[in-house]
């Protein structure tokens, strides 16, 4: 079964799901490590579903460095949303860190799906009630937590991204410089228990 | 028209809305300012729906601060919830800022709603899109903005909020001492045009 559709139905749990007739308004697309899925200032028409690799959205600046907002791996969306959902211009780009697999949802499509199978009605609400929640421990986080706190709880939440994500888009993500992650990370292990 | 269909009414663009049956999901409460409608490390049972006022969701720090992590005006809603969505415990407590008029959707009712009344899956489902996307635009906002700039966003974006919610909370909404933002507004003051 196509992790989608799996996805869906861990969601809604619904089993009976019209797998070929929800991904006939996808389309299957692969990136090469490094490639952009969307640039910065231009119109965003693709809602991205990660089948396989691992997405980072970030934009530039005032100082020209990137600053990495979201991280998505497989089972994650992703899409500059604001300009998704409004038809403005994005304010980010989202590029690929690893080769990957997504699936891409069009403006269009997504307007039409949940009107045609209700069921993605329901799996778009729990994966944005979801998301919102996240992001609102994410908002704690930041903006109350000391910095080696912030590190211990994302580490403990997302052992995958540790592992997966190049320091330096991580330490942004997490607001640090890589330096001071850097530092953290040797910190924590020489006070491991051997 | 009660204020919640006008609002389902606008945000789904469905005019053809059972008003009473949707309304007899939900529970009419009035409250007085400074009453709690929600306290941290209670269950979570209750979602609600700000008819008229002002509600605050705030924890209490390390320090024994008062930190304000969430506002919510009419039409908004308001809860813990991560805890509402898992039943777990309240991290969070829920406080009128003025005498407020709310409707409450129990955990129960919040499960039957949409199941029976397809309209409030996509009610709910555009609403939580909303909330996500404004709450990564926060995220940016308080991780990579200088303070100035983010009371120049704040107010562009919900000049209501300045008008309305006492200084101490909104300073710790948006992150900064009181004293700052006392600044802040008297510099603004000084600078505007005659």
């Amino acid at each position: 079964m196509h992790p989608l559709i799996q996805h869906i139905q861990k969601i809604t749990g619904n089993r009976e799901t019209d797998g070929q007739k929800i991904l006939s308004y996808f389309e299957a697309r692969m990136y090469k490590k490094k490639d952009l899925l969307l640039e910065e200032d231009k119109p965003c028409n693709a809602y991205f579903f990660v089948v396989k690799g691992c997405l980072r959205l970030f934009f530039i600046d005032s100082n020209g460095m990137e600053q990495t907002m979201q991280l998505a791996l497989e089972n994650w969306w992703m899409t500059d949303l604001d300009a998704f959902r409004t038809g403005r211009r994005s304010t980010y780009t989202i590029q690929a860190l690893e080769n990957a697999e997504v699936l891409v949802l069009s403006a269009k499509n997504y307007a039409l799906l949940p009107e045609e199978i209700p069921l993605m009605e329901k799996y778009f609400r729990l994966m944005y009630e979801r998301a919102f929640a996240a992001s609102l421990s994410r908002v704690r986080m930041i903006s109350r937590m000391p910095k080696n706190e912030i590190f211990e709880l994302f580490e403990s939440r997302y052992p995958e991204f540790i592992q997966r994500i190049p320091q330096k888009v991580l330490a942004s993500f997490l607001g640090f410089t890589p330096e001071y992650l850097s530092e953290l990370r040797k910190k924590r292990i020489e006070h491991k228990p051997l």
